[in-house]
């Protein structure tokens, strides 16, 4: 990419944007992927914003950065690249007509256009792009998921953007899948014969997959009471890293045989109706409890509500009904104001089919590849080994990094960065086609009606766990148990 | 073990005594694995060979052992248990009664009689011992390889020293068996999905297995022209090291049944006869040439003879015709003279089966498991992943150390230390049975047979190359290259 490209943030003075997005596009800079005459358009809700604006980007740099990455100069360098505007997205007029001047100083560039704002005024913005003529086969919009409540309103909210913008042209954004170690598990499973062909059900014992997070509702209540953790993350993020472990080597690493592949895994997911949904899924709600040493309250005092039987919390299991993974079961997990913030998914290789070394030489562990999305990255393969420091014969676990990289421990990978530039540079394929959407909701749908008609209580934990009891009893009819993240196994 | 035993090296003041059965036996002392009490009985030609002894032990101890190992106390310590004796072990007598009284001083102890001579001597050797009483059901009797010319002399040696022990009290030491290297193979082997499962024609393209060594005759002239590098040493080290790669899971690990897994690959091994040999084999002689920058002579010169056709110098390609190995060649070599010391086993893994990456990715290397038994020991796997320095997508090639040890680096592993004590605690699933021995001379004797009716001479090679082209072409023929100890792959 070396042509000059503008990206407009809807939504520029929000969390995610100097939270995300501004450290991302100065990571860009620095690494001389924001060419000269680049426009970072950074859309503020009023004049006060507006004129803040620029000290506010500097701010977040020095806040969001990791350590040694602000250097003052590259700071203010990238700042010339900052245009803050005051835009009303939901008026037309004088606010778009600006708008339409700025971007049309450059007619042919590449415009990326980031709706950092609610869904519920995505229609609005589009459709004021369209008015000013600002969309072209040059024009991408770039979306964070979740979208919508359920299938009908998610379909709702795609069909709204794809008035405007070509299915191709959208963008859907999991932070998730922009992870370098995200790329590294495809790469390693598609080039590595010892990988691929025991890459199923007769070699893999089951998967798990977690995102857990520590906080509680920052902020975000009100959407939050309404969605719950299996619409917040589940349908989305879950999903997702479950169809790229699950899916079948697409014949090309380009985006519509990725795509084509997540759906088949999403079309495969084994339904959920009625009883299966008591069975396999487990709600739970945070009460009061510890968070680094200090009480924290429960989800009800944060919300400030009497009741609420809103999931913070929740486990489930799910099979992927083909011929790969049989009868193995993927159990999937994710609350907040859990015991530690880790995103992670385990492979667990099944055990040595027979034992030839004897008692005396140690337990043996089986197989198992750990990948590490947050709040580190990281691959991690686990075998059996001899002892070497003894002459008896004695086996001992030895643990393999396959996040192979020594200026990688030093900079961190910035998903958003690698998301913006694929976006710029037109490489859809770690976005999320309006297909996959449709598929998880598809799934997804169900589970949340049987819930409703159950009308039960989700589950109790302690703020500071790893979630209700019942989570660990999912697995544990299994015969399995929790890799949490910092215990060991 | 804790019992304190006697060892009687027979050959005691021979080269290999003093550069490797007495540095391993200080190594056992220092790890307190020579109980009090416990006696080094050192047989000597003479009765100056025998007042020299402790110095010249000392001396040893001062040469042979690496860097660091050697402390004065312990050596001192250590030598209190060196009884040096002298001994005509062909004529009974004085000298045999002197060895009675002194090993009956302890009658209930396990006795190790190490026979570090010509296999000419070993059975009057036995008879002595038989004939004074020196054999019991504790006594064991520790043999080097190679034993004889062929299967009818290896057989009669084998039946001279079964006339007196059991071969239950027989114990055929191959060195590179005692390697902690060979003992970590079967290790990640047998307790890991990820190999087992993949360890066969289905999975492996080939299998590499040289030893390589930069000396020439060393004073074994005499032997060396009679024998050859076939049966000096693929014979023996090269199809052991061949037997362990290939040998299906014993049910145990113990000795009767990893033999019996051994014996099968030995049987299983495709006979070579007449134009097969041709077509398989290849031998080579060195002429004078490079050695660390010094012109070395060539064997015809080193043997001080105007002709000798012994090949210094052999490659094979072997096959194991069973459902495991069906058409995957093993490809044996080893020699004199070569460039680099190396003990290397090579399993070369076939290519992942379809490249879904494009060009720009950069070329795929297929998975490699290296297991190198000298100059140092190492276990590598190398695999194909994601550059994580770049956004953009290229692969690249990653070596594992798979030989989980850090003092491990610091000290090194000593065969003989952990096949002398094996044989004092009668572990001898890491020795060779009789029946081995048998099944590799079979398969031996028909090459030799046809080389010899085929009356051609060795192909010529430099001394300080890798053999000659011949041996390259071999190996061409299949599409593959040697992977050659220090060189780029």
């Amino acid at each position: 990419m070396t042509e000059p490209f503008d990206i407009v943030i809807f939504g520029g003075a929000g969390d995610l944007s100097f939270r995300k997005l501004i450290p991302a596009l100065y990571r860009s800079y620095c690494e001389d992927k924001l060419p000269a005459s680049s426009r970072v358009i950074a859309c503020c809700r009023n004049a006060q914003e507006q004129s803040a604006y620029l000290q506010h980007a500097d701010e977040a740099l020095q806040e969001y950065l990791a350590e040694g990455e602000y250097r003052t100069e590259a700071a203010q360098a990238f700042i010339e690249h900052v245009y803050p505007v005051e835009l009303d997205i939901t008026e037309s007029g004088a606010f778009w007509q600006a708008m339409a001047e700025l971007l049309n100083e450059y007619r042919q560039r590449v415009r990326v256009y980031y709706l950092a704002i609610p869904p519920a005024i995505f229609g609005v913005c589009c459709q004021n792009l369209a008015k000013y003529e600002l969309v072209d086969e040059r024009s991408r919009v770039v979306v964070e998921k979740p979208l919508g409540y359920n299938a009908d309103t998610a379909n709702a909210i795609n069909e709204e953007i794809a008035r405007y913008f070509d299915e191709s042209a959208i963008y859907r954004i999991d932070h998730y899948l922009g992870k370098e170690t995200v790329q590294n598990l495809m790469a390693l499973r598609f080039t590595n014969v010892i990988f691929e062909q025991l890459w199923d059900a007769k070699s893999i014992d089951h998967v798990q997959i977690s995102i857990s997070e520590t906080v509680g509702l920052e902020g975000r209540a009100g959407f939050y009471n309404e969605a719950g953790a299996l619409r917040d993350m589940v349908q989305n993020h879950l999903l997702q890293l479950l169809c790229l472990v699950a899916m079948e080597s697409p014949h090309k690493m380009k985006a519509s045989s990725i795509r084509a592949e997540k759906v088949k895994v999403l079309e495969s997911l084994r339904p959920m109706r009625g009883d299966d949904v008591k069975r396999h899924t487990v709600r739970g709600q945070y009460v009061a409890g510890n968070h680094k040493g200090k009480l924290v309250p429960g989800y009800l005092e944060e919300l400030a509500e009497a009741q609420s039987n809103t999931e913070t919390f929740v486990a489930l299991r799910a099979y992927v009904d083909n011929w790969r993974w049989a009868r193995v079961p993927f159990y999937l997990r994710t609350g907040k104001r859990m015991k530690q913030r880790c995103a992670e998914i385990v492979i667990q290789y099944k055990e040595v089919s027979h034992r030839v070394y004897d008692r005396d030489a140690g337990a043996l562990a089986p197989n198992r590849l750990v990948i590490r999305l947050q709040p580190e990255e990281s691959i991690q393969l686990t075998m059996m080994a001899k002892d070497l420091d003894t002459l008896d014969m004695r086996l001992q676990p030895a643990t393999l990094n396959l996040n192979f990289s020594d200026t990688y421990k030093k900079f961190k990978s910035d998903a958003y960065k690698r998301l913006i530039l694929d976006a710029v540079s037109a490489n859809p394929s770690l976005f999320i086609h309006r297909d996959e959407v449709a598929h998880a909701w598809a799934w997804i749908d169900p589970i949340i009606d049987a819930w409703q008609s159950d009308a039960q209580d989700p589950h109790l934990y302690r703020a500071g766990t790893w979630g209700p009891e019942e989570s660990d009893e999912l697995l544990a009819e299994d015969g399995f148990k929790w890799f949490n993240a910092g215990e060991q196994h």
